[in-house]
């Protein structure tokens, strides 16, 4: 049984999503095809980055993951194809794998060149059709990353630079909204097992997260910790600092968004402020 | 072949889904999973529960349909395995299966409790993936129900309360729309079978159909038997009253939604009013 | 293995097309059910006629491709079953097949009639659910067309009359705007090919593509070829003329829409305006 999963910023209302899943079918009719999300916002690799390194780790080992949040489709932008942590990827070389190769070296990382994997005729605008979908359907068929194209080097590849979460002093966070999810919960980039370990202990209560001019103490442990439609902050399912209100809506409470920063203090300030 | 139906509040934007599926085929790599919604309005239990029960029996027998509509997440609230009508359901114990349940009692009702079944580490935000699809995935593999966890009366669920049709007098209905599809049609809660049986043979035509301070006389029985943009009552695919536009939509013609009440009259009242 | 999918204008937030797929897996547990989209506006056949002939022929061969874009459900209309181009069809008679059929006669065209591959209840108003996913189940299964229904001819079905593409004069074409996809880009209706093929060589660079009162001069190969938020023309990845902004919205920059009129000029017209 081989897995291929999509995480593109396709949508769903276009038929782009169920043309590349013709091909990956066409090439291997007994792949099952799995949509991570298509609704990543257009364009927005950070936002495909968090997502990516989110999920990939629930699926099956070697399942074969195809990120198509491409930007730069038809420039000379490089195109690759990698395994890593028991897991194979195929993704444009923009940034979007950074997060994910960020503590290890791939096991084989290399560029995808070799047209025998292609459609026939490749386009200028949809590589996810001609190049992406074929490649992974052979690849699912047992065709080595090796006979895709070149060895290149990690070090070489495009990295994503901005809304890196940062550590301006200890027991200090810095970072940034990734993602509002449908219930309006806000997820950011800080990692919620750095501020497990990294805080006094007992200090959850004491932490201090702020979000523009806005204040939430403590880290709760679920939702319900807070009363119906109060916020509370805590450790999302994805393993990293989320805002959330009960029953409610975090980005209508706060009116914030994607990008924006938020900040958190393991203990409380005093006088500082 | 096993079948397991997703039935969710968690729209299609975000990974949540897709890491469902991951779990359900790292448990089961032969699993087929089908999506019945992901649209449900968040946290919106009612719409759920008639979704399900509109949709589960058009799979093939012993479809496991999961539902996660889920709003006490991380409270004590059950979760709930059960068997009945052929088809086999998870659930949170919150009054999703209500409509469900409500003429039969169930072949068997547990509460899932054995974490042999879920995965390693069980969040508090995310059962969908933490306990539903694992347990989903190992049922698909013929793990018995009661391995899940003791049996629990029918009696003691938790039920739906609010929206249940009403029968004020012989020949009247009460209820409100509880799902407007994508074509702004209004779909109530109000039994089809029952306007039909219990109305006066021929009394179709004479029915009163009010909604808010409009009224639509007669059902019919297809779109086009109205004019096109003109409104009309019929049975819709769900068995339930619907209200629709002929080629338009019925909630921008009547400015109403979910929630808002219906109520039929079997034969024209006369002088009453 | 049978591939069977699905395009539909019903959207993804009700439980219909969960529905059709219930039903298909209970005719034929193996088929591969694909979604090629739901993102269909409304009742709109012409952006539904497009996308299927846009998408058909990447999807492995006999590949039953299922179209439920349907306003006259409940109504007279026929149900057509079709083969051709080495792919299967079901589609409601209402003109949805016409970019498909322009060129070549069908190997076989039926009208489906014969209630033994139907639901035992057929409704009036989801036709998808109770004739086309059973008839398409069936088909999969081995069951030939001509056991649907009765032979139909080509010349007798309905046919969409509007927004074909015009020649005016040589080196002229017309056309409109069938799809606005979700990058904002407008996809047309004037066919790649035969602006390559029918213009001077070298006249790429000429041509004026008018939309509204805007002027774009040239086909690009890609979007980069544009800076950044500049508008663009190009053969888009359907093979028809597309007009793009690069990394932006061409939809918000011209403020247009599907519908739209688009005109071509193959070579600079001098003094004519």
């Amino acid at each position: 049984m081989a897995v291929i999963t999509l995480l593109t910023d396709f949508g769903l209302d276009d038929e782009y999503v169920g043309v590349m899943k013709g091909v990956i079918l066409s090439v291997n009719p007994r792949a099952t095809v799995v949509d991570i999300t298509h609704g990543i916002e257009a364009q927005d690799i950070v936002q495909a980055a968090y997502a990516l390194k989110s999920s990939f780790s629930y699926f099956p080992a070697k399942t074969m993951h195809v990120v198509v949040v491409d930007p730069g489709v038809g420039s000379g932008r490089d195109i690759l194809a990698l395994e890593t942590k028991g897991h194979l990827f195929l993704a444009p070389d923009n940034g979007v794998l950074t997060p994910l190769l960020e503590d290890e070296d791939p096991d084989e990382l290399v560029r995808v060149a070799n047209p025998r994997y292609f459609l026939d005729s490749v386009s200028r605008t949809f590589h996810g059709r001609d190049i992406f979908a074929p490649a992974a359907g052979h690849v699912s068929l047992g065709v080595p990353l090796s006979e895709l194209g070149p060895r290149v080097n990690r070090e070489t590849l495009v990295r994503l630079s901005i809304l890196k979460p940062g550590r301006p002093a200890a027991g200090q966070w810095t970072g940034a909204i990734i993602t509002v999810d449908r219930f309006g919960n806000l997820i950011t980039n800080i990692d919620g097992a750095s501020l497990l370990t990294e805080s006094p202990a007992g200090a959850e209560n004491a932490m201090e997260i702020r979000i523009g001019a806005h204040l939430i103490r403590g880290l709760s442990t679920t939702y319900a910790d807070a009363k119906p439609l109060q916020p509370l902050a805590l450790i999302g399912s994805r393993g990293y600092l989320e805002i959330a209100v009960n029953q409610g809506s975090a980005r209508s409470h706060f009116n914030v968004g994607r990008g924006d920063g938020v900040r958190v203090f393991a203990a409380r300030r005093g006088d500082e402020e």
